[in-house]
């Protein structure tokens, strides 16, 4: 190939944050996504599907941590120039379909869904533009109770899937306390939108930062240790340690509160509700069973999805590992949510209550695999029969005996390639083929197929110092007839279950 | 509501072309997978999940039936100005993931995709901008007897999914056969590339136009009944005659040839080897089983994709449905492939050969429920348990109950709403509840609970007048003692299982 046909040669690549997924792990994924399906349906919730593509102002913009519009959104314009956008999570497109078939549904309506969401963002290490969202919601009931259920199915479902109980916790919290703690210091008011949010921003990086840094972040801002210089939310000295008591100390029953929260929250009648609120969840979830250890009430968190109007849920998980540089940290969160009592009402006139939860898959199984949860854990792939092809011409003799496999219900392949024998053994190896077929012109001539275990030949050749009887016991290759070959080969699969 | 508010309200709809599939829609999709899955995994190919998103120039412009490049794709920019496209198929990511990870995949690699498409088209009537594809490739073999396993493996699964054989028929014909027609008819050459392609999508018409359209399209144009014009090849009369006797008539083997196709074909030495391939995709078809009536060759085929470069399948339904106007219409395809042996040679040194199948799976969904296939009939669809909400300040005293049934695998809920008894009766009757529970303050002073059962009770009441008898040893409602909820639910159930 000449330099400037490489040149011309296309790279094969995909774009950055966007992953291709073998075998194992497809495998893998599906049974967990098997388990919280499960789950989901023993609570009463039914499967939907939405297309990826939405009407870009169907949509809305609610992406987290953007602060220009539209930003993070894949965009691009319909033939008749509306602006359509690839779905950036499963909230959004429920509401539109709630809406859009209101009359037919049941109310309240409790479904499930399960899909790819598309984030045009600066990818990292585990942070991909296209990734798999598990939601449940429930649309149609502004009761706690709703609440609570999706906090309970949370639990349960993190549980059946291997993490032990004490190992995560679903926490609490709700934006209206949240919105009392902003009027008590003197936040309140459409004009102070910008700066709540920045405040909520910084108590959601409590976790990542720890205290000083969100002390940084309230004041006048924080350089990190790239140097880049986050301004802050200009905060006085003492709005800020109402904050850090609250965020850090503000318990609301489960052990002494730190300080004074409902005094504070007193000063607020929505703080006061969403308070309520909250101790009413807890109230439910301890009756059904659910203690402090699985659900519990915790004032740091915050979500940050903007049209959360009332509680919000985290999944965290509470157990150690590494962070990419080695540090030991804890693992965090694998989903959240809340109540988002506006977004069906963008289309409708009533403001249709809704709350819901979201699993982010890919983080949901890295946790799994740490934990060595059996349900992700690898399994041993055994791959199809190979029958070797040693004699070009005999193609068709071949392909019937791979025919009639197949019809016995044993998976089976031909050996396509072009290869030689070492070749074409190797390439078995890489397929986890447990068995080859063998036929060579002396074994036509003899009406005889060899059958070469690879499984017992590996284990021969491990054991053979020690065990050489038992090699005899199990040869690794036998001669059989052409006709018995379905059924020895059905054999000497058997075979390799049973305990060696 | 205002008039202003109603104006500033979001319409809520999907954009045209993309649907949203509800429970159990998406469970009898899965079903059909699962068998295509299977056997797919008999024939040894190994599951793989590509990303929606690629590089636009890692695509190539290879849609059907477009003329102006790019045109059919949604298409959009990345922050560094790289083109990025929504894949329009599931084969040409398959090349860029194979040409990427080439040195690490087993050869032969045989693998399955199953994943949603998009198109920028304007959809239509069972014509939609998101479908799913099923697909089934074989990377790296040159091999007729890649070609002919595809084809094996998609008449089994046509059967294994309850398509009788005799109403469908695995079709397969050769590029290289129709490059040879060409060159018989003096189409031969870079220069009449764009003539060669008006003459494939007029023979790929011959289904839905009969000969006499397809011969206009050949000729001078078409007229079609909306009165546009489709400008035609402008072949001469005998040219035109060449091409019909070989799309009509031009067998290879099973059968008397109609004329002289070989004859023809000597001409064109690409044409001679092409036949030779068939023939040998047919023998080994053969060999393995495959009948002509679940494989043939038929020189009407052509597919419309660009990049196949040799032998070319169409699975084709035979049996009689209605078209939109309610004529009776052969199904017709439900999916195709063929071989593209240029299409990973787009990116690397060498033309690694590839043959490959893809199902449109809607279509398939279409044709299994057309013909009663067990795995796709809706099933009796039993909702939860729904436990009533009588006294709202007993909120607790009901979630408990449920958790109780959910502890004991039964899918149960609390009603969320806000409605009265008769509405929450309406509300367990569209879930397809088999049971409701209901608790008031009467039965909390003798601490029981009514069980009511739903189906038990739609039978009675159907029967009621000739089986009065009937009703009374099965009562559809029943009261229990509280601390037996969950064992006399349990009884219910199971006692709804029987024949009744």
């Amino acid at each position: 190939m000449s330099k400037d046909e490489k040149k011309s040669k296309v790279e094969a690549r995909a774009p950055r944050g966007l992953a291709d997924r073998e075998a194992a792990e497809l495998a893998a994924t599906g049974r967990m996504l098997d388990v919280i399906r499960a789950v989901y349906e023993l609570y009463g919730f039914e499967a939907l599907e939405t297309p990826a593509i939405e009407y870009t102002d169907a949509l809305g913009k609610f992406l987290p941590d953007q602060d220009r519009p539209n930003e993070g959104v894949f965009s691009f314009q319909d033939d008749d120039e509306q602006w359509l956008s690839l779905r950036y999570d499963l909230t959004a497109p429920l509401a539109r379909f709630v809406a859009q078939n209101y009359d037919r549904l049941p109310k309240p309506y409790r479904s499930y869904r399960c899909g790819h969401v598309y984030r045009n963002e600066k990818p990292g290490p585990g942070r991909f533009r296209q990734f798999m969202q598990f939601d449940a919601d429930t649309v149609g009931s502004a009761s706690p109770a709703a609440d609570a259920e999706i906090c309970m199915m949370a639990a349960d479902a993190l549980e059946r899937l291997g993490i032990a109980r004490g190992d995560y916790v679903i926490k609490i919290n709700s934006r209206k306390v949240l919105d009392g703690v902003m009027q008590a210091i003197g936040l309140a008011g459409d004009e102070n939108a910008g700066r709540r949010l920045v405040v909520l921003r910084a108590i959601d990086k409590l976790d990542r930062l720890g205290p000083d840094g969100v002390r940084q972040l309230l004041g006048e801002g924080r350089k990190d240790e790239s140097g880049d210089f986050t301004k802050g939310a200009g905060l006085s000295l003492q709005a800020i340690d109402t904050i850090m008591s609250f965020s850090l100390g503000g318990q609301y029953r489960d052990g002494a509160p730190a300080f004074d929260l409902f005094g504070l929250l007193g000063k607020s009648e929505i703080g006061a509700q969403g308070a309520e609120e909250l101790l009413e969840i807890e109230d439910l979830a301890r009756d059904a069973g659910f203690g402090p250890d699985r659900i519990r009430i915790d004032p740091s968190v915050v979500r940050g999805l903007e049209y959360y109007t009332g509680p919000v849920f985290e999944a965290d998980l509470t157990f150690e590992t590494r962070d990419e540089k080695g540090h030991p940290v804890r693992f965090g969160s694998v989903g959240g949510g809340g109540r988002y009592d506006g977004l069906v009402g963008r289309f409708r006139p009533d403001n249709t209550p809704a709350t819901g939860f979201s699993i982010g898959v890919s983080r949901l199984f890295a946790a799994l695999k740490l934990v060595g949860s059996p349900i992700v854990a690898a399994r041993p792939h055994v791959g199809p029969v190979v029958v070797l092809v040693l004699d070009r011409d005999r193609l068709a003799d071949y392909q019937r005996m791979v025919a009639q496999l197949r019809g016995a219900g044993v998976a089976a392949e031909l050996y396509l390639g072009a290869a030689g024998m070492k070749a074409q053994m190797k390439y078995a190896d890489r397929r986890n083929s447990p068995l080859v077929i063998i036929q060579g012109s002396d074994e036509k001539a003899k009406g005889e197929v060899q059958i070469k275990d690879l499984v017992a030949g590996a284990k021969a050749a491990a054991a053979i110092a020690t065990n050489e009887e038992w090699k005899a016991a199990r040869p690794a290759q036998i001669s059989v007839a052409e006709s018995a070959l379905v059924e020895e080969v059905a054999k000497a699969l058997a075979g390799q279950k049973e305990p060696g």
